[in-house]
């Protein structure tokens, strides 16, 4: 094995690919799919188009299935790393199968420099493999494809812009000086919990697939209408995944 | 005038160029440069040369000069709200004298919903020509290409990221609880007057393009080099634009 490319795709719209990542994929020799288990009918078939599209003849793809995860551990970011360290053996594993001089490309949704585990991953086989070279190819992050959506900013004028998690944000608003929240990774919509007073949502959901909806408006009364979209999407789809902004007005 | 494209072009990378912003840049029968007074000739030769790799033919480009700015207001908010107005005033009439039915774009680096003021600009417009149909084309941010280059991730496992600007970081770290930063809109390295225990930098200028420098290190241990690089790449390329990561070790 010679070379790894970590390929940012976006969020799901085959559009926003960029001209660096349809290169690499055309590059590639091998692609390794991580943890393909659950993961959405939907979305296999887009990796799949996406693949087709910008490959002149079919191409090999490997599948390295991930560990099991504790979902609920006591010690999350041990949990985590214990994770990152079974999937990092996995994927060495599958790799030194491979002939040497091999391209490997892998595909991540949305940009693999946020909240994906990709990067953590193959920095530990190269840490132990150090003839791996390796690469990664920025994309356009959800974040910017629901701002790009909405045709919002993310900042409010010289303000900051705060991205976390729904598990953070169930600790409450995370700072008085913070007025543009923007909140991933979170199943439950925790801003419900939230005093929705002078707070507004830009809110999406499999932004750039058939399936994209979008909601914006006061926070109280937006939710309503995102839980019936989301619930809708869901039953439509096979799968939602949404990430939203708040901002204080 | 019919239809406003705003196009994120990415960092300066043209292999960062997306599929969408092709598209667009090939649809466009006008391109709108707002305020090239002062710009650095090595992006406006950029520009010129992504729209001379994805037209077939020669583009129409309109100059818009830039209002002058108050760089020291008493009120920043305010100055950067009449900014805007004035701003918008001049693209509506740039605007205005564009046949019906024209397609205009707006190239914008990096990705427009962060710091950048375009979308406030061509919304204030629409806002007051109903007619106007506008959209925004998002792209990889500098923040992306950032992390990309450096092979890292913005998060720490679980954690927030928090992107703001020097004028900002002035005042101190962000939070308590914040353990990942990224700067924005920093001249002048802000971040010298943090204590650098336990801060580790991810550093770059002038990403995708010819200049582009790197630097990662300790704070303390790899600003000297940072400044050494930021100064040797504003004398070779006549500007310099960075962004960098800090992160709590």
């Amino acid at each position: 094995m010679a070379e790894v490319l970590l390929v940012g795709v976006g969020a799901g719209d085959p559009e926003q690919l960029t001209l660096q990542a349809i290169r690499a994929i055309e590059r590639a020799d091998v692609f390794l799919v991580i943890g393909k288990d659950g993961a959405a009918a939907e979305l296999e078939t887009a990796r799949r188009d996406l693949l087709s599209a910008h490959r002149p003849e079919p191409a090999r793809v490997v599948v390295v299935p991930d560990p099991a995860r504790d979902r609920d551990p006591q010690d999350y970011r041990q949990a985590v790393l214990d994770w990152h360290a079974a999937r990092a053996g996995r994927l060495a594993a599958a790799m030194e199968g491979e002939p040497d001089g091999t391209v490997a490309a892998i595909l991540v949704w949305g940009d693999p420099a946020l909240y994906d585990s990709t990067i953590r991953v193959v920095g530990d086989v190269a840490a132990t493999h150090p003839v791996l070279r390796w690469s990664v190819i920025p994309a356009v992050s959800s974040v910017s494809a629901l701002a790009a959506a909405h045709r919002t900013v993310l900042n409010s004028i010289g303000g900051a812009v705060h991205i976390t998690t729904g598990r953070r944000l169930r600790q409450g608003w995370p700072g008085a000086d913070i007025d543009s929240v923007v909140v991933m990774l979170d199943p439950d919509l925790a801003c419900a919990a939230l005093d929705p007073a002078g707070l507004e949502i830009f809110w999406g959901a499999n932004l750039g697939t058939p399936g994209e909806v979008l909601a914006a408006g006061p926070l109280a009364d937006t939710l309503p209408e995102i839980r019936r979209l989301r619930d809708g999407v869901r039953a439509d789809r096979g799968w939602v995944m949404d990430v939203y902004l708040l901002r204080r007005v």
